[in-house]
């Protein structure tokens, strides 16, 4: 049966100086370096393997996966980038303290913003020096100006069903090292939860989650290796 | 015109130790690691960037590679892992010391192992501590039991007509993470070198070696990007 990996990046400098990252490319931490080597590490004791892995187009995930598979002595595993599996961007928000901003916004109206389902934040302004316009990465793509849970669902879920889910049914066996509400996006998906459920569910940094699939890709199980190895 | 740049991987464990690589997989040196971030840098600096990315299915030179390409900001390009780009094959000579193998042997035939264009070592022996046929990156690939200069540029110069010359014809700019001996193939191929001639060219580790090719990808330049900056 189709097994799933899922990996959230280890913390990043942004993670740790409390500021909304989205799409701005922060780098791991060495704390999120070390996370990295131990779920590659942990994924070998545990006997996972993969045939292919997906990431999205930015450092600190490319970089966990990196990590992880260089732990696990697969390095040289086919790896596909796309900027579908980034972070939720988190438009006007985006490079600003969370304490600064509920301190000028209210703490209701942040809220709002990181816990609503279909609200985004104020778009990034053209020309701030959050301005991801001229990053050659997004060239020619139709990049977001901002992004609500459900926009980021909206952008993920396409490329599971177009990319992803046939490597799976092929029987290729996935790995995908991605950010909490790409990953929220496809966990939503598999594991059926509702969209008031989804904002509150948080995927911890560095922990391998193992979906046991069905044909249809169907979530049968769901666990943190951490906790079980697979059987 | 199209430009391309070689890059052979930074100093190796075995680099190190003196013995013969080949296909082994070992790991970067620190002063591997060092020369890698160096010519990543020197890239950024000279203004060199790239569309796509090649490189072999061996840690040393997917990890330059990726070290190289983070000092750049450029750790989201996409990257092509191919066994093709592989190091030469040293069949049974993986493995072994290269002094002891010389006192063994006698300097003469390392000599001729080493320095003859046609001639390759003796196979590798099925069940030795070197033994890759168990090893899950080249199940149901046609691998060689060993390679002489003239064999690996058999193999590696059909992945350069019919995978990266196409991207190059088509306007993308191009970087290859390898080896010495796959490298050899490539410079041979567009500098037009004797077979003589190519035994004897030492390629340095982690310096990136621009090629400036015209529309049929011949070479109308060739030089080492810390003696002289693209134009």
């Amino acid at each position: 049966m189709p097994r799933l990996v899922l990996i959230r990046h280890g913390q990043s400098a942004w993670n740790l100086e409390n500021r909304f990252t989205g799409w701005w490319d922060v780098n791991l931490t060495d704390l999120g370096i070390e996370e990295a080597i131990a779920a590659g590490r942990l994924m070998a004791e545990r006997g996972l393997d993969f045939d292919i892995c997906y990431t999205s187009v930015q450092t600190r995930a490319i970089k966990t996966l990196n990590l992880a598979l260089e732990a696990m002595g697969r390095l040289w595993l086919p790896v596909v980038k796309d900027w579908r599996l980034n972070e939720r961007h988190y438009g006007g928000l985006t490079g600003l303290n969370k304490a600064e901003t509920a301190a000028k916004h209210g703490d209701d109206q942040v809220k709002i913003w990181r816990r609503s389902f279909d609200t985004p934040p104020p778009p990034l302004e053209a020309g701030s020096d959050w301005d991801l316009s001229r990053d050659r990465r997004y060239a020619g793509l139709p990049i977001p100006a901002t992004e609500s849970l459900k926009d980021t669902i909206a952008r993920v879920l396409p490329y599971w069903e177009q990319v992803i889910a046939p490597d799976l049914r092929a029987g290729k066996r996935v790995v995908i090292s991605a950010h909490g509400n790409s990953l929220r996006a496809l966990v939503k998906h598999l594991s059926g939860i509702s969209d008031e459920e989804i904002t509150g569910l948080e995927i911890p940094t560095g922990q391998p989650i193992v979906y046991e699939l069905d044909d249809d890709l169907r979530a049968t199980d769901r666990y943190y290796l951490s906790e079980r190895a697979p059987a």
